[in-house]
């Protein structure tokens, strides 16, 4: 598959929540993270997904704020994947910042410059790539 | 209206499905093509949305995924809109990408320039703007 | 807390409607504007989100579409902030728009440049920031 979307994490589907109109899916990565992703309760039943499948969960770069200091707060978005910051590409507004997570996985994030400077990120510095349920397109074989 | 969203296709509601929180409204447009949008259910209550009014489906360009091989792989976005790119704008990170579909409509995406080399991305190219239900605010006349 | 979300704004939680897999959340703001953030109803759960508590509602620029006129439309977006342009800020492709509500919160919007040509966006205009609910991630203390 050729998208656009920066972000494109192979996993397992390990559960599956169906509401009336919405369903929530959980997919396992291999480096153990979970992502969550809220889709149509009627893409659950076009693309068949269930419990065991392989699935590809997309996420474009803008969706995802990074967080490097929760200061005690805790976030409703409910994908939080920490890693460490191996790459600033600034722009003239907006910079893409890139975060590997522990399994290995490369995150990618569009933020602007400002934030790049009041959060002050470089590469080597862990940083935490959050973004919520309903940013998450899957992708699935066949 | 005046709005930044630098999609808006205009078309008719043919379908509105209620659930507790959220609903799902199918708007129809002129060149055949059927935008999902995933409100919530206040708003269809507010706004008297309903089937065989028009409305405007509104999308901002950062929110839209671009395709062009699906390489047998299936999404669960409800919105896949094919067309052929009519112009790749550069920026410093980012590019704007313009589709235009079969019945005339323009697509406007906003991809990063290294999708735009993966993904050979170049005017007269075929191509799909992907985005999710939830990327979409319906705009209503009076 | 340090995040790259440039709207971070503080508000008290004044309603919570619970849904099958969703759940909406309405945060007052000092300056007298509601948030309303659509989140899962497993968030409300984990962080004990309930009438009364202290909140900061997250909302990343890209997110956020300016009107200027509704030229007699409404929206289906639940959050929609009127207020004052305070800068422009032109990038290659995109535009960093400030807002400034009544309340005296600051809005950073990201719009292409081609908006802050067709809307005519200057320092000193009114504008409405519109957003949908599901754009919102909400941060809770403790």
């Amino acid at each position: 598959m050729k998208a656009s979307a920066r972000n494109q994490f192979v996993g397992t589907v390990t559960e599956v929540l169906i509401g009336a109109v919405n369903a929530e899916v959980h997919v396992g990565l291999k480096g153990g993270e979970t992502i969550v992703a809220s889709i149509t309760k009627e893409s659950v039943e076009k693309l068949a997904i269930k419990t065991g499948i392989e699935v590809i969960a997309l996420v474009k770069a803008p969706q995802i704020i990074i967080v490097t200091d929760f200061g005690g707060y805790r976030l409703s978005a409910r994908n939080q994947l920490q890693g460490m910051i191996t790459q600033v590409k600034p722009g003239a507004v907006n910079a893409e910042v890139d975060i590997e997570l522990k399994g290995g996985e490369q995150v990618a994030a569009t933020v602007t410059n400002d934030s790049v400077e009041a959060l002050g990120l470089s590469k080597g510095k862990p940083a935490t790539a959050v973004f919520k349920a309903g940013a998450v397109i899957l992708a699935v074989a066949g």
